[in-house]
């Protein structure tokens, strides 16, 4: 599949708690702004197949058609937990890449406020986990708590993600949070599952983000700067296994990243910009051994050493990443491919890292009562 | 993407009210049935990535690999209504055509009754159909009468496919129900949405069903009887968009099998045998002119003349269909595709459709309160 799918457009509302959007609105958005960010036009009637992805949204590929308009053409749901967006994005590829279609739209979105199917649904699920004694930010901790143990990072490295992440949210207008926040603050916050705190995990936040892609072949009639796939990997674990014998880091993402990796014959050194799944401060650091940026239990090194900062060798996250931007869930891996797509383009705006040529995008899902794992990763190039 | 994949093995589970089955027996039972029916043989390590298809279970692809142990690999949840089924199966099937993995199981799967995420929900989806006084059935009958307006059809020949379906069934090992019904009972049922009654209506069913695909190439390797998926077709639509005059029938179900017919190079008088959608009897006559096995108004002259029994020229639901096997939502369209495997194979048995060369499995699904609707289709050959 190496290269024969491009992207030649990308769309994203701005992220954050919308009561005043229903998701309808927010997909409509979404479309338009893709639409016209093709920068040499596209009609509708182009888009031959759509998929959506979504966690908890209306089911079926009729989400999507109603808020678009997009009828009498394929359009699919595929879901796989937070890996959501990077999963239908994966789906659409294969389809393109299969010949099946020239050009087909993704959009990713989640309602996570005010709606039934949101918040509501959480909370249901949040009884299964209570019942196990693991929230979501306790299950990231004790990775954390792990880490510490074994290789000496502290709850600092883990608040520099947060104070870099901020950052990089500070100049992004489609970050929920916009504000930079301080070592101290992150430090002092109210602890929500040591060494977590407030400030270490993202918001509860509504989004959607679109990207159009289409056949290699056809990106020039598009835009001169098209954006080629050319790694693509998904991969499912459980620490049921008992194989990882350190319980930090997920399998997951290894295998995912690996299968990108090798698809698209480049190596972890070759990265020049990633949007990575920081649900929490310590996932990212977590993220830059799984993904092969260092070795296993030298994350916190990157961070303490500025490797990763905006202005750094290796820029991760220069959106803000999760923990600026939020994390609705279906749109989470869809908008992370919007933004590898304008960072390769040069068009980031104040976020831009200087001549990228290779980006990645990962997503890590906890799922099955916090059981199993999965993971999606892709890699793009201009 | 036209005869580029093969099926090459397929399993089921007896369909029916399984209080003493957990989703994860049920995915585990249907996962190594489909093993064990490769001719040849197959080894898990095998398979390369796996999907499933399911519309209110568990979410996430780590349902699927706790039961099967398929972990380390990619494993996909795809969700379209009551098209999940077929719709998984299209998704394995572009991965393999864009060459990404040599082969792939699909696994669809519902639970109906006894868990949470069963009937609980189903009933809080009805909450928001009765508000618009819109059943299921109260949706497809009102297209009966519209039908018997516009066409002369009655209520003898929507239940002439209820008889003719029962009897199906009750030849077919994995069916719900397994006992033939008579004109008469069909008649004198108990009105649930007048012109349907009990008997036309399919019931609420557990189950599961797996299909084992790869590469055509690699197809003889595990079987000398290997069936090729020669055309796959999706469309959504709304009939909000009042095209549809008549509204008799699904547009969405033309447009998909349109797709499929134009990929396969065939027509609809190539069919030999079909799985169609019978979700209430009157259904399938739609079915039969949304496919175009006869002109728009006509679907109800092929029951009365018998051309769709198990001895006709064209025979429909062979399994029984969904009346008889009843519609487990996930599981029902890969349930089709296991069933016309074994058809082109000359395997199916006591509903055996004699020298069968081209099949259709088709899924019809209602979503977004009704107002639109999802059909996926697939076209399988020798």
């Amino acid at each position: 599949m190496k290269n024969k799918v491009a992207v030649v457009g990308a769309g994203m509302i701005d992220f954050g708690v919308l009561y005043d959007k229903s998701p309808d609105m927010m997909i409509e958005e979404a479309y338009i702004n893709a639409l016209q960010s093709v920068d040499n036009g596209i009609e509708p009637q182009e888009i031959q197949a759509a998929w959506v992805g979504t966690l908890r949204g209306r089911f079926t590929g009729v989400t999507l058609a109603h808020p678009t308009g997009l009828f009498k053409i394929p359009v699919s749901r595929v879901e796989n937990a937070c890996a959501t967006g990077n999963d239908a994005f994966r789906h659409a590829c294969f389809a393109i890449a299969a010949g099946v279609y020239d050009t087909a739209i993704v959009i990713g979105y989640e309602k996570m406020h005010d709606v039934k199917g949101g918040l509501i649904r959480l909370a249901a699920i949040k009884d299964i986990w209570m019942r196990r004694a693991r929230t979501m930010p306790s299950f990231f901790a004790l990775r954390g708590t792990r880490h510490m143990h074994l290789y000496g990072s502290t709850k600092e490295d883990f608040a520099l993600v947060s104070v870099k992440n901020r950052h990089n949210g500070s100049l992004y207008p489609h970050a929920h949070f916009r504000k930079e926040v301080t070592l101290e603050q992150v430090m002092n916050a109210r602890i929500i599952s040591w060494p977590l705190g407030l400030l270490d995990c993202c918001p509860v936040t509504d989004g959607a983000a679109a990207v159009i892609i289409c056949k290699a072949e056809h990106a020039k009639k598009y835009t001169d700067t098209p954006v080629y796939v050319a790694g693509s990997g998904l991969s499912v674990d459980s620490w049921m296994l008992g194989e990882d014998e350190s319980l930090v880091g997920f399998p997951a993402s290894k295998l995912a990243s690996r299968q990108a990796y090798k698809m698209a014959g480049l190596e972890p050194k070759d990265i020049d910009v990633g949007e990575i799944h920081d649900c929490f401060s310590v996932t990212e650091i977590l993220n830059y051994e799984d993904l092969g940026f260092c070795e296993k239990g030298q994350g916190h090194k990157l961070i303490r050493e500025g490797v990763t900062t905006l202005e750094g060798e290796k820029p991760m996250n220069p959106s803000g990443g999760l923990i600026s931007k939020g994390h609705p869930i279906g749109a989470t891996g869809v908008a992370q491919i919007a933004e590898i797509y304008e960072q390769l383009r040069g068009t980031a705006g104040k976020i831009q890292v200087p001549s990228a040529e290779v980006g990645i995008t990962h997503n890590i899902g906890v799922a099955r009562d916090n059981t199993g794992s999965v993971s999606c990763v892709h890699i793009l190039t201009r």
